[in-house]
């Protein structure tokens, strides 16, 4: 049953109803399968399924295990390239990494003509952004990044450690390619420093929920909706949705952006958040991943969502989200 | 100077200095080529620069050489795209064409995993779609398509019959595309018929103002904002714009989403055409082009254009184009 | 039972009892599948298997179906090369076909760095030589290349029309490939004639027996040892066995190369030919191919002969193939 | 001047004659550039230019700066193949590396389809070969490649420490290979072990005269000619020069096969080794090196060298190297 922030307005509303409908026709649904490359993830529940939807407005909206944590891991790239663009500025950051889409799985080790990664959402970009973070802040990093995705969160997240050190043991794949970017000269730090870190990000816990709001505060032009705390840059915010849109969910972004129509990123451990400008964040739990490493469940609500509500990007008949909108205020 | 349809109010407005804006900060850049693979493309004035503008309240802004002729090319795959979905079905269509951004440039002659090429706006996959109009339609494909481009454009379009000589010499690459087709099973008729339909359908002259108007009647939801002619079936261009934001600037596709974010197609005989959902059609036309096939001056006036109006789709400040929407109606 | 040709000394020697030790050992072995991508190559006998030897003194011994005709298919390629080295010369070769080992299967549509095909062992590379000997013979081609080949083996040979139909009918990629050829400038002539001389040099009969005579003609300085007419040139001899040392088993030419090591060519009709220079030519024929698209009989019995004769090129205790060349003078 | 080994017979014979003509012959081509991608190597003198020849009965012949330091690098890998399959086995080494060319250049980061490096002669597969040796022989497997390669030159080798320190130092894209190994399974000891080792191999000191000695230690199965001291296992030989003929000379290496002919391998420091089986070793040193990484005068001697003794493999009219051998006889 949906249920909402006690200080909200309890009233069930068109958000609940869409959140129920979107639970049940795929809550059955069992494909896929849980990430298992680290002993930590395949622990994960298959089954759980949670839905969260948070406005401008400072609501919150949930069904099923939207409470219930899990790491953050590749969603955390988003919220990075948008810390990223802040901290060190468009330009440096564009000399790193690129923002073409690639074809490729998350994890190719192919860089674009001018040596860089292709976009900061593969690992190789991801890798290189935390190296331009950690350029920037040193050891305070990580406590920056967990600060501001906290605000964005509108509570305070933590680290699983398990998590961490099982990337860390395990993670000879992402070791190579920072290496391959210290030889590129797209590493601005040692390698060791930008893993860490990168390692660190993924596994930050987060719930349905969180994500949800996390996504609402970019919605919101970077500013926590509830704390009205201001987590991200606006400037960065566009920049990161747009690359989002065409780089978010893996080699099944051209799909996602003609089905679902809305910036996104998902992650292995079982989530997607999705932003809708000026409206909504949208958030989903499910860890049984397909093919692309996107959750099964998740893309299925994430459509259900968007053609119930209008969110696509180039839908012609609710233009900024209209529909929307009329709902929030 | 800027100049108006007659028959629309002529005052000179917000969009006319914004185009007078961009006009004049582009039109001494002279870098970038002008296409010459085939001989009739190498004739254009280097030095031609148009823009236009067209609402979909019916109105039409333009400067420069809005009115001279050149040839639609890729940009026509925009609008082939939203004719086979409508005529053939989006399942039809999507067996034979992906809708992935690939990173590879406009002729490369790689497949997807599904033996498909990956999207519409790549030659292979254009010219697969070519292959399904024709399979649909046959011989009167062509006069089908010149139909409803002139529909979009509100005024009757011709071919250019020496362009369309030269590409029929001179299309070894895209005739090996065309057998790889056939191999791959994505090829849905004999490859001459599709390849002499594609080589038409490039060969198509077109003005920026022509563009802006087709623009302006994808904005429409498919309706000529004059004329009230239906050109382009509603469902197909929601499709079609995604589409062209993940894959209409051939391996900039990113950088654009990024830097302007509306979505565009260009074509190498120096036009680009973009839409601004449920508001307007954007043109330029300038012949010489930059790596990645794109008119240098059309895109650095598209950028300004997208700064000035907030056209950005993820742009915070301007949800739904509202600035854009209160000049328009 | 073991034969040899009936004017050659009918005592059972070494050769037989090799031969009837590689036969007995892989007869056994249904392993692969027959090529089936054309309706005709897959109504071969797909337990047929015969071997061939014939030494560069005129003698022939065989074993099982050593006499059954087959289609040469890619074997034809090795021909072709010596063939065009010696009409078109080294340099005019070299412009528009490659000599290095690629790593990508036989029907790969990668090019070079210098827009070539790799090498003339896969199809791109022996598309254009097709072209370079139309070129230089024109219509003339196939009777010249006919009549060198049947030089080679010391009878008559003749063309499956059947065969031939088939090829030129599916020969979709092999199509493409001679139109990107065009397009690379690598392409001597139309496309159409290179592709007819193509399917038709893949569409002659020959048994293991010719094969093998053709192997000793090569390995014998082009001239046959039986009625010392010379099919083939000298120093283009040298350059081709070269080559299929290092590209004539497709992609698993490195571990023959290390396994085997004689030059050798194979086909997907079934047929191996391999030559031991100033020694031997060896052939084999059994349709059913393993996944590089060899004979995998073939491939058995070729490893068996080489460890009984120490045919190894780099073999190190039989240098010059001292002791094959004691049993054959 | 050439000279010969004191303690054999100081007589100008054919070999002296055809090493001052190849010498001749390619002394004053200046082409290439020296390798600077380490510092160390940059300091080397460009104009340095030796030549080798030892034969399998112990005799030396040289020319030029034959007696001149440098080090060994890439030439090393055939050397580490040799010895790995001696003490690992055969199918030990095939399941982590393979064995066909790939078309790649040296330092290409693709994997086969049994995701191994394509073969031992590419960075990939020698940093895997380390890891092999380092598995079997722990920290003594540095002083056990040291005498066995000591032994094959008949004299007491050295590391060059500052090249070593270097090559650890900018080594990036090696460090990010051995993680990738990792990653694919194909890494059988720690990272750094495989490095270390592979970092020190490559920098053992030698020169054209060694490297002619331990060529002919090749050629005479292994023993060294002058010590009788095996410095090689017999079989392991067989298989590196197959490896050597198809994989040895970079993305070269299908050119050096057509018109070379030998078995041989070459480095970034200048160097190239050549073997001809039961025969001759050969070798030459000049620093400036062609696109593909091998020394210009060294490929441009070797050419001559090999016409002249008719050293080809497979030479038509010098079978077993007929005439070298009676020279050496």
């Amino acid at each position: 049953m949906p249920k909402t922030d006690s200080n909200l307005a309890p009233d069930r509303d068109e958000f609940d109803r869409a959140l129920r409908r979107a639970y049940s026709l795929h809550r059955d649904n069992d494909g896929g399968k849980v990430a298992d490359y680290i002993p930590e993830l395949g622990k994960a529940a298959a089954d759980d399924f949670g839905l969260a939807l948070a406005t401008v407005g400072g609501k919150l909206y949930t069904i099923g295990e939207a409470e219930v944590e899990f790491t953050i891991q590749s969603i955390s790239k988003a919220f990075m390239f948008c810390l990223a663009i802040e901290i060190a500025g468009h330009d440096f950051v564009a000399k790193r990494v690129g923002i073409e889409p690639s074809g490729d799985p998350f994890n190719a080790i192919v860089f674009d003509d001018q040596n860089r990664p292709f976009n900061p959402m593969v690992n190789a970009g991801a890798i290189a952004i935390a190296g331009i973070i950690y350029k920037k802040l040193g050891s305070d990093s990580f406590d920056f990044i967990m600060e501001r995705f906290s605000w964005a969160a509108g509570r305070q997240l933590s680290l699983n450690e398990k998590v961490f050190k099982s990337e860390e043991q395990t993670g000879h794949r992402n070791r190579a390619i920072a290496h391959l970017l210290l030889a590129a000269g797209s590493m601005a730090v040692k390698p060791e420093r930008a893993l860490d870190l990168y390692f660190r990000q993924c596994s930050i816990s987060v719930t349905a929920a969180d994500l949800a709001r996390m996504g609402a505060t970019m919605a919101n032009m970077g500013k926590n909706p509830v704390t009205r705390k201001s987590a991200f840059d606006l400037s960065a915010v566009r920049s990161t949705l747009a690359v989002m849109f065409t780089c978010g969910m893996y080699d099944y972004a051209g799909a996602w952006a003609y089905d679902v129509g809305v910036p996104a990123k998902s992650g292995v451990g079982g989530g997607i958040f999705g932003v809708v400008n000026r409206q909504l964040g949208v958030a989903s739990y499910a860890p049984r991943l397909d093919a692309h490493g996107n959750s099964v469940r998740g893309v299925a609500a994430f459509e259900t969502l968007a053609d119930e509500f209008g969110l696509h990007a180039f839908d012609c008949t609710n233009i900024g989200s209209s529909y929307v909108s009329s709902l929030i205020r």
